[in-house]
């Protein structure tokens, strides 16, 4: 048996998300029937993390183990030729029997885009739609309240299991303007669920003088699950990368 | 009654092209059933020419005529709110009884855009794919066979009207590199059905070396339905604009 690790890249537009659920058509699912189909066996995968419904991603990863007798490039090719084009494999490493794809990641890069161009059918499901303009500075400035290490409970679902650390640690956080709106770049070595769309639609509250520094302070600082009643659309999520020790 | 010239983007993935037929979905019977809704009795649009399936537009145009008394600001937010989010009104503007998006027509722009990035899910719909570099100087010296007044027959498809001239004139063909592949710009007086298609595969053929610029002089002047084996992909094609008069 050889363990792969794979890095996807998915437009998450038609799937109720990464995780296998009975009733619903996710990106989990979709990869094991194809690799079930060419194993003529079952076939469990395990991701970095989940991705909501509407979600996307260019460097998700996922594991599993293999008895075929493949290379790299083949098992790229042999995939790719059997997902539809909307599910693509950009990787594949052999890697060693004790990697794991989600106990293993040490980090991981979101990018959240919003655009005020809500009128572009191409934009729609690729980015979040905000009509106001944004104070990019006012938002920078805020964005620094989330950089470094913080109980992240006002920030996450409050159905979150009570047991769990929402000690969590932001090493970057950037704001960018591009040609057709708003980059933020989130860099972490962990994010709970729902962590980034709610920092993110804050920091949108904030560029739009909705919200100020010291609110989103108290927000942090009260660690309350009804803290924050903000949630970003999940098409301008990207998860970009995940990483294993390496920069990100 | 007032006429209403209509500018519209949509994304064509999810279409069988703009025309109305009876057993598929189309962008122009959408548009319809949504003003048959507004107006409560039937309404017919007139487009400035067809797009194919999975083609995209950016600024097609339509006309129709109506008997509500909205300005063009309440016009546009009533069309959107009740439209699909892969389509889109730009722009509305009262103009003359005697106005038609299609006779007046007098000139039109397409982009085809060509990347080469073929696992890149955001492209499959989006872009033609080419696994093979292209030769951008090549393709810049073929497209120049193009440009002026020639008679396209062997540029089109072969079921054409033969009554109707196949005479048209291409003012501009340019080619340029940008972050994602290649866009091709196509500006001209009115383009037949599959043109830009076909013109823009046999200059990707060029930009491979599979032909050479004599091979494409001699196509074009055969006048030869048969000719031309090559038709680019429809996602790769974008209506960008049409001009009643002004600058392209």
């Amino acid at each position: 048996m050889k363990r792969l690790k794979v890095t996807c890249a998915y437009d998450g537009t038609d799937y109720q998300g990464w995780q296998r659920q009975s009733h619903a058509h996710s990106i989990q699912e979709v990869l094991e029937i194809m690799l079930s189909k060419l194993h003529q066996h079952a076939i469990t995968i395990t991701a970095s993390g989940r991705t909501d419904a509407g979600v996307h991603a260019l460097g998700q990863v996922f594991h599993f183990d293999t008895d075929k007798d493949l290379d790299e490039y083949h098992w790229q090719a042999a995939m790719n030729s059997m997902l539809p084009k909307d599910i693509r494999i950009q990787k594949v490493e052999f890697v060693s029997d004790d990697f794991h794809a989600r106990f293993m990641a040490q980090g991981k890069r979101y990018d959240y885009l919003v655009t005020n161009r809500v009128n572009d059918p191409f934009c729609q499901n690729y980015m979040a739609l905000e009509r106001q303009a944004l104070d990019v500075p006012a938002m920078q400035e805020c964005a620094k309240v989330f950089v470094g290490t913080h109980d992240f409970t006002s920030f996450t679902s409050a159905k979150i299991d009570p047991r769990k650390s929402r000690v969590k640690t932001i090493t970057q956080l950037l704001i960018k303007e591009e040609a057709h709106g708003i980059r933020m770049i989130f860099v972490g070595n962990g994010f709970l669920r729902y962590m980034v769309r709610m920092i993110a639609q804050t920091l949108i509250e904030a560029g739009k003088h909705e919200l100020i520094k010291e609110d989103i302070v108290a927000m942090l600082e009260s660690r309350d699950k009804q803290a924050c009643r903000y949630k970003g659309a999940p098409q301008g999520l990207y998860l970009v990368e995940v990483s294993y020790g390496g920069e990100l």
